[in-house]
């Protein structure tokens, strides 16, 4: 169901030719009301491609009624002309629906630096508009994809309300593995003053702390719509709770489906000064090639953990630090521990733990190994 | 010839059994003098390998009389013992060659995270300081090798006087892909005041501007230890242009010799606000995997030059910004420029130019692209 779950929302995905697959590549969802709250977070990234820029001034007002989204090209890089193609998208899609282009966001995903073909993407919003269902949440889920293997989807279900939401990329909002495109939805009535901020700490400790290679993408979008259809209004806490479940859940399903990923690590940084500090000494781990190399290989090379936070200012003595992988702590007071050959790395998941001793605070960064499939993927992506 | 191509030293490299391979492991470079200045630059890791804490405290006197080199492990994150270790390398070698072991530098490469076999060791520097010869250069460049294919050496000759050296790693200095090791000599007279400034000066302009990985070792060292044997004393600019030279022609082939390198990249920064901001640019293309697989796979994908560089806080103009990939502009005022199809990516070398339009400054970052082979080799390193 995804993003038709929470009551208020219908939408479609249909094949425009974007992808030369033919596999679905346009996308809408339409917030039919009675409220059109919508709150977005966005790449950092000081190129943002035209939807993103466009989007901007449909979230500045707090209010969205549909989102358009394309795979098969991100728009990004495309100048003024890519932006018109943008607006154009904006101004058809209303058209068709009968409401107001700024009331419609716009996403894309796919490769940069390249036009997108209007006439099969204002065709493909067409027949997505006329395919607008009730139940239509599935199909939009696999008009987004890219790289992805799987469609990913989420549902919360709450007391009387919900929250429903889709997800694209292989990897995460800030910085990003490849572009991530989220929507997420509820029938909640929610004040959009308030909607913005859930959002935001909703991703702060989800998308935002998967660091799947450090890459940040010019069209990283998160949109959340909210209907009110339910006539439920949660607390401030529950919504920001189920805004937070269904991103953790779908960042989850990022990580899982990585670009030629072998395994989910989730880096810990316990007893830090400062949740930053753990925070940075995570990341740190998180972009180590070396590392992730390593443990591609089935290799608990903590000398490679300390290697790399020893690059960042967290605050920390460096005969103090200790290493945990998959529960063996073979690295104490920043030298030999116990034994690597205890560390059992043949599964999916690994956990490191990183002790600073340095104060009470921690955070856990989750990526994904550096890998052969990962190099060869993203060596023949436009080619 | 190598460190023994000036005058006033005598150099050694021997099997002494650290590595299962049976090659060469242990290196010692001798300043016969008269003089004994001596200079270097660590690695900036806060988890400096023990031989980077004991060689600090041994140039922190501007004077050193000969250095001991190991492959076959750093000796890093091993502790006190580890320290032990080291002081007791400095004090044999020192006692085997009549001097004091606070005049005797030691570096160490391989895996971090196990102690060194100091029977093996011991015996190996009793080995390498019977075999000390004038010709000695080759035979020491040899020992210090990794995962290097070829030794790295360079021999500068000027008017009378030389500065000769011997490199290993597949990457640079800070940051680095593993860790880097070089010895320069010189025959000048240099007064030792003035020989740390035009060391930093050199490979602040060679070493530090190749980023084969982003990955920071614990134990890059570069020493430079001058004799005065040719009684010949240069100017600073001289003495700073052959260190310059030779610390360039080194690391020019540590770039080519990378890990799995299939590419040798130059990413050139110009017209930017300053040399930091133009420095900064180039750093994070260099660390950009998405970035580094296309160019592996021949690919000219400059959206994600831009995509690079937008995460930075280098001064620039989204819509100002060009790039040119070996030749081709392909990107022009952060849109579409001439078509990629003309960028001809099959050789080894790429260039690739950015143009900010911010300023004034420019400089360049060497990396290479992120293959198969560099995952392959570094999944398997330690096991």
């Amino acid at each position: 169901m995804t993003v038709t779950a929470p009551k208020g929302f219908s939408a479609a995905g249909v094949a425009a030719g974007l992808k030369s697959s033919g596999d679905p590549d346009v996308a809408v969802v339409l917030n039919h009301g009675p409220d059109d709250a919508a709150a977005a977070v966005f790449t950092t990234n000081r190129f943002p491609a035209a939807p993103v820029l466009w989007s901007r001034q449909v979230l500045a007002g707090e209010r969205a009624r549909a989102v358009v989204l394309n795979s098969g090209g991100a728009n990004a890089c495309t100048g003024p002309e890519g932006f018109a193609d943008t607006h154009a998208t904006a101004e058809h899609a209303a058209a068709e629906l009968g409401i107001g282009a700024i009331d419609v966001a716009v996403a894309s995903t796919g490769l940069i630096g390249v036009r997108l073909p209007m006439d099969k993407l204002t065709a493909g919003v067409t027949a997505a508009v006329k395919a607008l269902s009730d139940d239509g949440g599935a199909d939009a889920a696999r008009a987004i994809m890219t790289t992805d293997s799987v469609p990913k989807t989420t549902v919360q279900q709450r007391d009387g309300w919900s929250v429903g939401g889709m997800a694209k990329g292989a990897g995460m909002l800030a910085p990003s593995l490849a572009t991530m495109l989220v929507v997420l939805t509820t029938d909640a009535v929610v004040d959009p003053v308030v909607l913005g901020p859930a959002l935001r700490q909703a991703t702060s400790v989800s998308f935002e702390r998967v660091d799947s290679d450090g890459c940040l993408s010019t069209n990283d979008t998160v949109i959340v719509m909210a209907s009110g259809a339910s006539g439920v209004t949660p607390s401030v806490e529950e919504l920001t709770e189920a805004l937070t479940a269904a991103s953790t859940d779908l960042a989850m399903q990022l990580l899982a489906d990585a670009e030629g990923s072998t395994k989910d690590i989730a880096i810990t940084v316990r007893n830090a000064a400062s949740v930053q500090d753990a925070l940075t000494a995570g990341r740190a781990c998180a972009r180590n090639n070396l590392l992730k190399t390593a443990l591609f290989g089935n290799d608990p090379n903590w000398g490679r953990v300390l290697a790399a936070i020893g690059t960042t200012d967290a605050a920390f003595q460096a005969d103090q630090v200790d290493v945990t992988i998959n529960g063996v702590t073979v690295c104490r007071g920043g030298a030999i521990g116990d034994p690597r050959e205890g560390v059992d790395l043949t599964g999916r998941a690994i956990s490191i733990d990183v002790d600073l001793k340095a104060g009470a605070e921690q955070a856990t960064i989750w990526t994904n190994d550096l890998s052969i499939a990962y190099v060869h993927e993203n060596s023949a992506y436009s080619t």
